[in-house]
């Protein structure tokens, strides 16, 4: 039954890719992925893909415009390579964030990404804690989200942590995130950091509903990008009394200043996942701690081969 | 140039349509809007579409499969009859709330209504207070996506609410949209509803994140339908010290028990929008609250019908 | 061989649905079917369709509007839970009869329904007595439409029917249909009821092509809605001689009057199958008989399992 | 107004378009068409097309692999060439009888065929007499189905045929066609020949409902191919006592021995429309009647460039 | 596995497609192909294809229209009978001249047949040296264009030529193609022939780049149709010294004049393949050498069922 | 006219937008193109383009990623904002290269860039000189492929080039590109550059077709890329006895090493276009000399705006 899949790893998530397949007990597929000089990609699979179920891993972190083409020109390669089924597996889905109109004349590039997914010929699509759930709605092809926040509150778990705890989302949007996570560690609460623009060219506002005084704080974000408001935020959580603040967020972007911000600020860690590749910069900084999310997309590839559910997967992670 | 335009009332909306066409000094286009006694519906329009620019306006509220059936049957008949462009107007975009997977196999309704919509011939879609604002992205052809917040604002400040004012969301993922309120309100916070589920088969936990004591709540929501955790969110806010209580919704479904509930509640006051019809029964309760958004409807077809920005229509609301 | 199918009965047909199971020697899938207070239906499959060959059961009868948001919100369901196939059984095709622009501005709503069910997800579709051949052409999946003719015919053989029988047809449409029946019956002749409108506003006149006298006359339609102009029709049989005038149609929607109707008729018998569930009030009247075609339906799902062909089904029925 | 539109005729209809073109007072655009000595098909519109409504006219009669070639091909030039809106006129629209699977393996090529016509990039289709008017709904771009039945009753009308007439349909199918004509003679009846195969390898017997003795029989049919059926059923109502027989077919096709067959027949008059050309062989046969569908395509080209109802027609031929 | 398989070989290549199957061990599939008197063509596979793997063998060659006309029903007929899976197996791809826009206004013909076989349901395409191998980039289904110059060189090397070989492009198109036969002849070089129109209306001039002095010279070209330029080019290279003059082409057209022209011409031989099949005046002139793909084209599709790599079948000519 | 017309240059060619504008007598159309930390990218027109044709100007050059992404989302955000119609001023077309599977398993990213700019929403396309004129094909929109070959001709007449002047093509596939120059100068005639592998892992032979000997070589390319094998085939052109080497191609790509090999070889002058902006560093090389496309690319959307045909463009190069 393993016989008819392909795993083949692009140049975001070579590392993840080799630890799925260990999970999975396979070799990964051989393709050779070139850049030229003057920038255009080409990726020519290096073993037979007819009639097989071919998995793409590739986050689409940076450099972001890269690893899209990456991902849309292995899926016509395999296509037109007369592959059975293709399932793109895209830990880090980018774009995520640009989900809506926010403002007159912007566009929704997350939906012209699922967009050019299809239309390139991906059959399926595995993504982690996608910014907003309803980016599922964007494909018209069967999509599983899975989430590292089960994992994320087994690792506060065995820290520990089981009282007087906060979680805190840095933004009105994660309230919901937060309260997921807090719904997974025992006797703890939620708070909102509450920002707003007073007038334009202002800076923003930055408020705090609900109590940390006294207590550990856990900031819960998908992502950390520049890590800029993050870090106004951990100001002002110790500011309101807190003991402590973690931070843990499933995608670790880390672009720009962010190492360095994380490195010399007051936050006691950063928790992140594997979902895309860490700098040697950020290896370096030893309050930045990364879980791997390796053996729950090889469980998810397991189920998609064996067509068991998907759903049952998080039981993994409630010890 | 206003001779190439029909506005057509399907039968969610056919007081809403007048007052629409009031504004836009047009007569309502005449269209036969027929129900069989087996549950076909046959829409003809009763006058010539040919290259004109035809829009539709319905709300897929209550009864939603038929007034979805209705729109659908409408732009088929209109495409047919060569229209040269069709633009749904849906001031309540019905199945909204089931815009992401919640649970293993179910279905992304709202990405389902969207797609039908388009093959059925729609050009574009404008519509207010989405449930998310990433189900714009649902549709590949433009959506204008309004919001009556700024008009729900302008309605309290000409009330006289300048201080002590805390805007609540009733979950968590309304925090976002209580705080565009609250700018719009001097002197004004926020304040969260936290419910969670302890146990399955267990009643929800409430909590509230934030403060309350001694300021006017104004529970803000995109809709209200059966109003049945509004009211337990309602009498907490009491329990947690509020002076008063009132509630803004755009969209008053008030389906099932929630107009008598709203009738027999301590709210002071439930504010909606007619972008649903009010029931009979909602008409003769004192404390439930309409206002308009035909004007902000009629600008933003003359805005398309003109090639203006539909963007400016808000400052309409900044007295 | 079966391991790999699911059928589910969604709500028109839920009775048709266990008994085909049964012929197949399956349970009927578990799946919940909500119907929300203000209208909005959500469907969860509760059973894994992963890989799965699914047949959906549903005739889109009273009430249409909420029978097709069933069907197609279903097939989202089933899609995006990663079902390998989806085949749709919609014994009746409801909107069968706006299969063409009669008058100017008319939808061809029959079209806009083939259109939605592909854009949903649909593979297949099985039907029983397509209103007109003709919609088959409006899919571009494969169909396989049905005929309960061979089971009626086989009905009245069995009766004793073998001669001075006159097959109706009650309108001009349906002559090629009461050629179809006359040619199982022995010793039958066909005539054709001519009805025409002289004037706009005035009742239509009606006539009788061929000859009924002293004859006992089968009208056979392939659906009964309101029975209004079947009433006329009867009338006018026994006016021309007829000596029993019997009735045969495959869909009976008995919709409005028209089971009053019927009984109060001077119709010996109304024979239906039951691709439309009958109501309570239906069943209690002693002359609307009702065939099963469910084992026909099983023995089709049988042969698109087994990649046999469907063309041979109808062998069943020539005794 | 007249500027902006360009109409081509292709091989098919040649002497038709130029007739339309001289109802509209404009010359035939200029277009190239290349028949290679291996059958390839070059087709060069030989003046601008950009920003225009072109009008392809062909009806894809005799040779039908050939004239479907070019009508797809020519619109393929046309879109290429950035015209604004491309109309196919096709007054006789080939492949309409294989509009349903009649048995089992065969294609809807009557669909296909309408695929085709959208894929290659036709944005609107008018026809004339539909062989069955649901074929309007093997197109989702907007159709106008004209009907020659009008111009025929006038011509019979203007005849001095007012009293013992029967209009008989030749085959079940087109019973309601021969209501419409006889709606349209004073006095008039309908009967229809009824055609049944008793056991395969049998020739077909054949029988008539309804009466003609004594009475001028004006048989009516969409088309007359081979005219081999045609002739059977002449000879059956002279047997029946018909005073005269005479045929009107909107489309001539007249393939194989069918104008012999007509020469040689004792009907007294066939009547068809220019939607076909005539070859030499049938111009020398007196019996064969031409009118011209020019006028009223000219008419219909009108009202879309204007943008007026195509639906009033038919009033040009209410005398 | 050779259960689920059915080859079907439609009017232009019967005997490669009996030759084709009896490589596979398979006897061809039974269809009927019906040209009726009008052009209409009707289409009815004989056998069941439900679920299985339809192989469609079909040149598009003369004549064309209809030889594309029978492929396109023959796509609709297996695909609305359920074929699992539709290979167009088309030897000579016709239109493939007519790949681009050589001149304002002109169709792209060859991209158009690329989405008419998409359109009907093809889901993949083997093809035979196609004009420019860009053509493959038409399709967005998997497409093999296999060559037939390896076994071509296979025949010369065979026949002994192994010094002062020339190949020579008949125009500038083809110098890459000369380039490929070279290299699987021993000690050949390329020489090109160069025309050039000097004014409209003036004879095109006629050059040679490159030596063929005292050299065999194998004019290659991907086919064959009137021969003409072909003729000028033998009579100059024999001008420029060429000792022998041969003739390969993939896929021989040989319309009109053009086996008279080659029978007359002083050309040694000209090698085709049987990609298309041979008129009876062609196979009587003895220089016109035939060799089949049979074999290649049953390697094809026996890698296509394995699901085994097909870029290595071309190694069967490197003896 | 000129009202309803935007032209957006993106970041590839602000400056050929610039002068493309001041021919037209236009402001370039503001928009923002923010380039964040992680790489991704947001496009906002600053200008209303509701109803209007907009152009987006942009060269798919180095970062080809990146410039793909842009044009992408640009097109998004205009389709969204309800632009009426979408013109993509494509100058260079990256990754045309890549238009065919040269070797098993390679994708076809040419057509894969044409599918996804369709997706994405653009209505026509205008390029320059594409690598090969079937890339045309692989779009379904309207396409112009202008040519800057005429100027390139009139360049080099215009230099006083009239005798002893050999156009070299560099490789076989640019054969008919040298024929198309050489008829635009005086006297002269072509030569081909004959590369050939003659073993895996051994350097390519590489000969001369045609006569170079005291003549004057212009080697003429559609793009020069890291200009390794051109540096060969000019230094072969010099032992063949060409008196001076020049070189023309119409896309200077110049990537890696190029402009560092063309200052240090014996080449005369490199002459290309600006269709890709040139580099600080090519800038400072004397014998790299540019000429612009601004005044073709200005007329032809002054054609398209103005419907008149794109076809004469280039006799403005016929002095």
């Amino acid at each position: 039954m393993r016989e008819n899949i392909v795993v083949f790893g692009l140049s975001s998530n070579v590392e993840l890719t080799a630890e799925i397949c260990e999970h999975l007990d396979l070799k990964p597929g051989k393709i050779d992925v070139k850049h030229f000089a003057d920038g255009e990609i080409l990726i020519e699979p290096l073993e037979s893909v007819r009639g097989k179920h071919v998995y793409i891993v590739q986050s689409t972190s940076t450099p972001v415009s890269e690893t899209y083409m990456e991902v849309l020109i292995a899926i016509d390669a395999c296509k037109r390579a007369s592959a059975k089924e293709i399932t793109v597996v895209m830990p880090y889905f980018g774009y995520a964030r640009q989900d809506r109109k926010a403002r007159a004349r912007q566009p929704i590039s997350a939906k012209l990404m699922a967009n050019l997914l299809e239309t390139a010929g991906a059959d399926r699509v595995v993504t982690i804690d996608l910014h907003a759930p309803q980016i599922q709605g964007f494909f018209d092809i069967p999509t599983d989200d899975l989430t590292a926040v089960a994992m994320i509150g087994q690792y506060y778990r065995k820290k520990g942590f089981d009282q007087d705890i906060v979680v805190v989302s840095p933004d009105h949007g994660g309230a919901t995130r937060a309260r997921k996570l807090a719904d997974t560690i025992p006797n703890s609460s939620i708070a909102i950091i509450d920002k707003r623009r007073t007038k334009p060219n202002v800076a923003e506002a930055m408020n705090l509903i609900g109590e940390v005084d006294g207590k550990i704080a856990i900031v819960i974000d998908d992502m950390v990008d520049t890590a800029g408001s993050l870090m106004g935020g951990i100001n002002m959580l110790y500011e309101k009394g807190a003991k402590e603040v973690y931070c843990a967020c499933t995608h670790g972007i880390l672009s720009g200043p962010a190492v360095e911000r994380i490195a010399n600020s007051d936050i006691k860690e950063l928790l992140i996942t594997n979902t895309i590749s860490l700098s040697e910069e950020a290896k370096s900084v030893s309050k930045i701690k990364q879980i791997s999310v390796a053996y729950m997309l090889a469980k998810c590839i397991e189920a998609i081969q064996d067509h068991t559910p998907v759903s049952t997967l998080f039981d993994l992670f409630n010890d």
